[in-house]
């Protein structure tokens, strides 16, 4: 029964902002979000009644942790494969699983997955010399990009080479082709163990030194063709892979179509925009999924929704900068993540509803820069 | 400076659905609330990672508690006038304090403060004997509601009286009119310490045996000179009576005009369709308001936005309830208490944005009756 015993316990690893946002919408379900955090001052360990404190390749910790949970989840990527499979074997339900979590860990396997399913992907290799890099250089044109296999994120394990490299970072590598790209999308679909999916409006993203800085929300230059081939490939990726929760599809409109860039399968920065921006935000469809509940409604409730990440700047502090941008834009939605401001460090977020593109980009573009302290 | 220390840090003494919501709304701020639960099971004792256990009517829990907090708010009304002005003594934020407290807490001062503002209230006055009910009900008609001067709320401490009774309960009461009603209806407002002040849309509230059941946002049947009167009423109220946080006010559509019913100055039942209708939510616009922080924009998202709350059935089990009410209605945004359901005990709400007043309210009530187990 749910009740104060908040059934199904479901567990997360990883206590950063995506647990923190992903309790908020646990309180609501009734359920209280049990999070495995590396230390008491992570975001969602300041915020989380039930706390646990443990590495999240630290074997004994994570088996402990999964013992009191119905269900574990995960905020990131960093759990070996090995010991997701250990605490499959325990028989808790490790949602999404071992086998469909490989491809959002391995970036090589997921290459190779991709291909196999007949998805668009770069041209890839794997390399371990330079002299791989140099040959595939040679035969696909420079530049090409060089990618870790595993643990990369926001910009980092990502190298742009416009020719040879004189040595390579001793880790697993692969390099792949340059896409001349004209805009970058992403896409989110959340699945039920039995199969049942939603997907959000596609979003067009923006980077900056390969971190998100901000989504807008129907992406408003696609076509609704390629809307529909992003809306396809979310749904085969979700149901060939065996996702079960979340699956964020981060996506290249190249000029001839689609071309997968990254997954991940969980709450991602891309999708943010839907806590108030669609009728269900990911974070609450996350839990739905992996509870095995049935999902809820993804449509926008506005003509746009724009999300700003606040990363922090040289003058950044909150205790001012918070209500300077509550004062500037008194509609903004703001989101903070519990820690200490540092330079380049992401911090929270800001997401503006309105009717006209530019308007809301500004709004959120304003409220950011006052809480950095640059308003 | 903001940051993993949560500063400021607000108490809020009570840990009930308003502390577990207020919850909600001060992780997105980057705060993590503090609360004084009376058990550990209480409902914003089960989320909240900062709490403290005692009895709101306990002077040394309550002083306890006060010494970790920078500011102290409220879930209910039920700690004792002279304890709140002992932690006033202490140097700490009280928000709203003891001197607009009272008004909430004590029936009979709110009536005679209302009656000095020139505020229409019923006719009313203090009673000790069955002989001064009898007196008023000869006075001023049949039937009389009779009160508690404190204490009650959901019906609790207010009785009907279509003749004078045999005998009275043991408690401080009073006597006013019963107004004939067209409607019922809830406004809400915040202000800050610094007098800013925002106004949400006058809201109908739907009443079961003296419990709301129901809200319609913006109510429905309202016309727009009375909802100009409900908006002065409640910025009147807000300012004479130098509230702090949420004002609600409870009132009576009578054919001669408004008429004031109860204050809450908290967050408030009539209140939690904002969570989801409005721009920003009474938790957060609490929240803001007694940190002095700027306050956010009111306006409704959707033409319509209908509450319903989940009182326990005689059938109730949110273990299949849950699942199927997400089932029959995929846009119905529910909530959970993370209590253990017992039939008329409030177990949370369900709030539904919709075009049509008719429709928002048969979905609302669909998701109702299947979280009951009615489905």
């Amino acid at each position: 029964m749910i009740d104060g015993a908040a059934t199904p316990r479901i567990g997360m690893i990883g206590g950063g902002q995506l647990a923190r946002m992903t309790h908020q919408a646990a309180i609501a379900l009734g359920l209280s979000l049990r999070v495995l955090a590396e230390s008491p001052t992570d975001g969602a360990a300041r915020v989380v009644a039930d706390v646990d404190v443990g590495a999240p390749d630290d074997a004994a910790a994570l088996l402990r942790f999964a013992k009191g949970c119905d269900v574990v989840t995960f905020d990131h990527e960093h759990v070996p494969t090995a010991q997701i499979q250990a605490l499959e074997q325990t028989g808790v339900a490790v949602r999404p699983g071992s086998s469909a979590l490989v491809y959002a860990q391995d970036k090589l396997a997921q290459r190779h997955r991709l291909r196999e399913l007949g998805i668009a992907v770069p041209e890839f290799a794997p390399v371990t010399t330079v002299a791989d890099v140099t040959a595939f250089g040679e035969q696909f044109g420079w530049p090409v990009v060089l990618k870790a296999v595993r643990g990369g994120y926001d910009g980092r394990g990502v190298w742009m080479l416009t020719e040879p490299p004189e040595s390579l970072p001793d880790v697993a590598l692969y390099v792949e082709q340059r896409i001349p790209l004209v805009h970058e999308l992403a896409i989110q679909v959340a699945r039920r163990p039995s199969g049942e999916m939603r997907t959000w409006p596609v979003v067009e993203t923006v980077q900056s030194d390969g971190i998100c800085v901000e989504t807008v929300a129907p992406a408003p230059r696609l076509s609704p063709a390629l809307a529909m081939d992003a809306e396809r490939l979310a749904v085969q990726l979700a149901e060939s892979l065996d996702v079960v929760g979340c699956l964020a599809v981060e996506l290249f409109e190249a000029p001839g179509g689609l071309v997968v860039n990254e997954l991940a399968m969980r709450p991602h920065n891309s999708g943010h925009w839907t806590i108030e921006g669609a009728v269900t935000s990911q974070f609450e469809q996350h839990l739905r999924a992996v509870a095995d509940w049935p999902l809820g409604e993804t449509v926008a409730l506005a003509p746009v929704t724009v999300m700003a990440n606040l990363l922090g700047g040289p003058h950044t502090d909150l205790a001012t900068g918070l209500p300077a941008a509550l004062a500037a834009v008194p509609e903004a939605h703001v989101h903070l993540y519990g820690k200490t401001a540092r330079p380049g460090r992401k911090l929270g977020h800001v997401t503006v509803l309105g009717n006209v593109v530019a308007e809301a980009r500004e709004r959120a573009h304003l409220a950011v820069a006052a809480l950095r302290g640059e308003g």
